[in-house]
This record gives structure tokens, C-alpha cells and sequence, in this order.
């Protein structure tokens, strides 16, 4: 399984509607088919400047590429991550035994 | 549960001896009392520059706080993370109903 995840930031005030309301819609990208363990998150370190997470897992690369692809998914970056995100990291993992 | 995250990469070459023994000395840290869920991560986002990842869960704070002065943490950071770790972030995340 890849699980995909994003650390992120929003230029809305903490605790806001317009925060909420982001994150709301955020959580509608579990309706794409293919996404699997989804989870709203918030980032608790202070060692990073990170407010917020999403964390989402995957079949294989093909049930990732459809996510990424998805009109639902690629509208979402559009009309709200683009405006309403200031910083984000992603980062994707894989098991891994040594 | 905190889910606490470290992305980082290696000085060692890919692959190598060197980072399996890394690696392998890193997931001794799954003994220390009040880890949950830890798991050895390969990070294979093209869009950062990070390597490999850490994850464990930790039923609150107070167990958290465990981990991190346990000597044995502690030994591994100063023995094996700073030598060897050329890079890494750390992440951590609780979860966040919208």
C-alpha cells in the first residue's frame, strides 16, 4: 500500500469557519474511488510549521495516478488548495524492512 | 493517539550495508516502552528530497514524553541519528474532526 500524505498550512485563522469549510471539503477526496484509510489531521510538532495533514492510502500506483487524475480531485486543487493553502509538503511512503 | 513522523535520508549510499545497519538499529526502537504501530518507511514522493520515514503511535503525551528521554532514544539519536542523518523532519499528528 502507498500512503499519501500532505502537511499543510491554510491562510484562514485557526479555528475560523473558513478553516472548517476548507477542511470539509478536504474530506470529501475520500468519496474517489481507489482512497482508502482516509484521515483529516492536525500537525502537532513544534519542530515544523505545519498546521494541518491529510493522510490517504492506495492499492498500487495505478489507484494513485486515478486519485491524482480525478476530476473531483484535480478541481479540489484548483478552486481550494491553490487559493486557500500558504505551504504544504508531500510526502509518500511504502513499507520498507531493512 | 499521537502519530509521531520522522522523514529523513542517510549519508549512506543506497542500498548499502551501512544503511540497513542504520536502519535495522532504528527499529530497535520499537522496544521502548509505550511505542505502538511503529513502522520503517520508504518515502517515494519525487516532490522532496527525503529517503525513508518513521511512524509510531503513542496513546498521549505523557508516553510520548517517555520515549523521547528514554535513554535508549536518546543514545540512538546521539550514536546513530546525527552521524548518519544528513537531513530529516519531523511530524507529528493527532486526529482532527472538521
Amino acid at each position: 500500500m502507498i500512503r499519501h500524505t500532505v502537511a499543510f498550512s491554510l491562510k484562514h485563522a485557526s479555528g475560523s469557519a473558513a478553516e472548517r469549510d476548507f477542511l470539509q471539503a478536504a474530506c470529501e477526496l475520500v468519496k474517489i474511488e481507489g482512497v482508502q484509510k482516509f484521515e483529516c489531521l492536525r500537525q502537532t510538532s513544534l519542530k515544523n510549521s505545519f498546521t494541518f495533514g491529510l493522510s490517504m492510502g492506495f492499492a498500487d500506483e495505478a489507484a494513485y495516478a486515478f486519485y491524482c487524475s480525478h476530476p473531483d480531485h484535480t478541481a479540489f486543487v484548483k478552486q481550494r488548495w491553490i487559493p486557500e493553502v500558504v505551504e504544504f509538503m508531500e510526502l509518500d511512503y511504502v513499507a520498507h524492512a531493512p
